[in-house]
């Protein structure tokens, strides 16, 4: 859109990430303003026609789209409380990764300060920014956010509004990285059960991306109705059959000399499920107690 | 193999699984001899042209090779002890689910007996049992596998022998299954986490699916690597950055109200690691935490 092209827009923060996406702003072809605490990480982007802003205040004055990707929250506010009072109708569009209680924080805190406020979380590493499949997830008032939506495409192609709950990117993002390190662990320690018998983790792949394939990646829209319905089918294995083989599993692992922990964590829920009725449901059952833990 | 097909085999055993089992066999035409400790399970079988023997001592001469399904592993011994002594030169495939420590002691038991051992996992359920695809792992003696392995790919195409060591079959049955439940309550966390603001599992299931393909899957073939190599590359994200963001999942569920132990799980292993050393690493180095936890 050559209008959104030429919209201004300011970038707080220029590490790894805040670097990356001035970069792709300016191929994008939008008059860019940077900013940092440390001003000489800016060098490289003012030769590639970026404007340095002295201070935060000039930065926040250049244009009303300012997009910040720092630390965490707290240098966040620290960098726009140091203003005093910005100007009328600045857009903040936050990128710094938090949690969804910084980010309801901060969009109570910025209509304070009387600055409209869109939370954004990146799904990508910085070397991803710019391109048409990179995702940024966003939340925050509907209109603020379409307003700018065009402009914000040339950091991330498949940037995705989830609704005006601020909170909403930061849970996503957590929610998918969790998903991640957690597979990435089951991964790992069924590799550590075979490294306790000298198989190399090569032997066993080939059987894991099989079963990942043909069996585990299958059952997960299953999982998503069953979650959604609250009715957790057996499909021919009950959580009562399941729990005699995890406890194969906590066995194994003790045995084999392996942590046992995540082990014992998959066998304690499925017996809290079986506690709660759900015996001769399946394994779906344990979003149960995951949702719900017993307050003790 | 018109030679195999026509080697008669005795199945012990005839719940969901063994049933099943027998069928097989039946179906690619090996003479086959049942027993079951409620005998009137046999009666389809009968009918299906199986051969009921009235005793286990019985079952156990019709011919060489036994197949035992049962309960566990103690049903299994006790089922073979009740013979008293078995005639010489008898196999005894067990598909029993146990742990591999049952296995080792089983195949050190049935040499005491003078019988032959060879363990199996079955990865399938009874509705798959016979086709091309079924998965069962077999370990024990290799000329004692390789003499009956046509006869066994009746009941599983893609039955695979792991080695000699009988253990070897259950350490894979539970390292496949944990990753399953792993990964599968991991995405049920999430969804829980979901779940308290109200988002159904469907709206977050395909972000869940594309992440899967486009970054999870990608990344596990490069842990096996670490893991087989001892060197766990940090790819612009290091296990120190990260574990501000596994803190900012162990907040979330902590605030939404979801069980926080998984994530809790996860930053404890996480930091462990670091202070072994990895903090410049990738997540892979969790795995030196994994397979050798510290004494405590
Ligand atoms: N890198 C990734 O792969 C990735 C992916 C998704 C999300 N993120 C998120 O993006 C954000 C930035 O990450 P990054 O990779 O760019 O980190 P980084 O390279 O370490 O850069 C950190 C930035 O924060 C600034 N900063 C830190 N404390 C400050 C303070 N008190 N006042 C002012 N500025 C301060 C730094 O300024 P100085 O230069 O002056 O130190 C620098 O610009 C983080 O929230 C991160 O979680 C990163
Ligand atoms: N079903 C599956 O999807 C599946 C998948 C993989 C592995 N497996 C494994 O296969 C094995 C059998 O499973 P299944 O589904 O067939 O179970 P099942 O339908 O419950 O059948 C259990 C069998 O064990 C017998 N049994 C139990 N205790 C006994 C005892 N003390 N003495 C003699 N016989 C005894 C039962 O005999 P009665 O009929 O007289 O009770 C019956 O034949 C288990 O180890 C299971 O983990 C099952």
């Amino acid at each position: 859109m050559a209008a959104d092209s030429r919209a201004p827009v300011t970038v707080i923060g220029l590490g790894a990430m805040g670097s990356a996406l001035a970069r792709a702003f300016l191929a994008a072809g939008h008059p860019t303003t940077v900013w940092n605490r440390s001003p000489d990480k800016a060098d490289d982007l003012v030769g590639q026609g970026a404007v340095r802003a002295a201070t935060v205040a000039d930065a926040m004055s250049a244009g009303n789209l300012i997009v910040i990707c720092v630390l965490d929250y707290r240098a966040m506010r620290e960098i726009i409380d140091s203003t005093g009072h910005s100007p009328a109708d600045r857009v903040i569009v936050n990128l710094t990764s938090g949690t969804p209680g910084d980010a309801r924080a901060t969009a109570a805190w910025a209509q304070e300060q009387g600055m409209e406020y869109i939370d954004g979380a990146i799904m990508a590493t910085p070397s991803m920014i710019g391109s048409e499949e990179t995702l940024i997830f966003y939340g925050g008032p509907q209109e603020v956010y379409d307003a700018h939506a065009d402009t914000l495409r040339s950091i991330a192609g498949a940037g995705t509004y989830l609704g005006e709950e601020p909170g909403l990117p930061s849970l996503y993002d957590v929610a998918l990285l969790g998903l991640m390190w957690t597979t990435w662990a089951g991964f790992m320690h069924s590799a550590a059960l075979l490294a306790s018998e000298k198989v190399p983790a090569a032997a066993f792949l080939p059987y894991a991306q099989a079963w990942f394939e043909y069996v585990i990646s299958p059952e997960v829209p299953n999982l998503a109705t069953q979650v959604d319905t609250g009715a957790y089918p057996d499909n021919d294995s009950t959580l009562g059959m399941q729990t005699v083989a995890i406890e194969h599993l906590v066995e194994a692992s003790r045995t084999q000399g392996v942590d046992p922990t995540l082990p014992e964590f998959l066998h304690a829920r499925a017996e809290q499920a079986i506690r709660r009725g759900h015996a001769g449901d399946g394994f779906g059952a344990v979003f149960e107690v995951l949702r719900a833990p017993a307050a003790q």
